[in-house]
């Protein structure tokens, strides 16, 4: 059996927050947008239908889950979900929270490196997704989840 | 209670193949991928947990099927699937078959309208689409299934 190994560079431009059903959920780093990534711990996979049926479900369920906490917490206009991985094949889900006056409105977030960050804003950012992340990773009682890096 | 009404955008930039668990499975018109877009069929959802349990996991197992069943029909190196909205805010999920030798790769595809258009490729686009989409809906006996514009 082939051991799960996060791909280098999701792991560098991400943070892991939590580990709820053994997906990891991940705050994306220095984007401008508040900006989540999951990433379930399956070795190999890399489209949703790799995924066997319990681990297909946790996923839609998280995806659900944390994109109407993340609507909520970030009075956003819209949630853009999305698995690309043309770039980083291994499976990962994207949660983006969009507002009508963001840097990248109406277009998509993706590759859109040169839109300048702020800095202050960037924490506040991350301290929303945190304390969102964490709020659901206790609401479910029982559910497997741990707080930090593994 | 409000009846539902494909938004105009949508309508005209894509074509209905198939209604399957008050699902439309439409293609994209005159577009340089395999593309095929999912529209529930519930008034007034914008985001993916506007559903109901039912219409979530009805949109799920599709998005599912029609992921696998591309990929394969398509030799893709790729399925993209995404749910944004920004521009059209009426719930809808693309899925779509990406190669590395495709006019955008690796790019995402939304507002890459400068991409020629092959038409005979187009034509054969389609018909995969057409064949993929009614292999799919006949899969599932007694499954809630139209083949034309009700």
């Amino acid at each position: 059996m082939t051991t799960f190994d996060l791909d280098p560079r999701l792991a560098a431009d991400s943070e892991l927050l939590a580990l709820i059903d053994d997906i990891e959920v991940r705050a994306m780093r220095r984007v401008p947008w508040p900006w989540l990534l999951l990433a379930p711990r399956v070795a190999g996979a890399s489209e949703l239908f790799d995924l066997d049926e319990a681990q297909r479900a946790a996923l839609w369920q998280l995806t659900l889950e944390l994109s109407e906490g993340l609507k909520r917490a970030t009075a956003a206009d819209k949630i853009n979900v999305g698995a690309l991985g043309n770039v980083v094949a291994q499976l990962h889900v994207h949660i983006i929270a969009r507002h009508r006056t963001d840097p990248a409105w109406p277009a998509p977030v993706w590759g859109r490196s040169e839109v300048p960050l702020d800095e202050a804003a960037d924490a506040a950012r991350r301290d929303t997704l945190c304390a969102l992340v964490d709020q659901i990773s206790r609401s479910i009682p029982g559910r497997a989840s741990e707080a930090s890096q593994p």
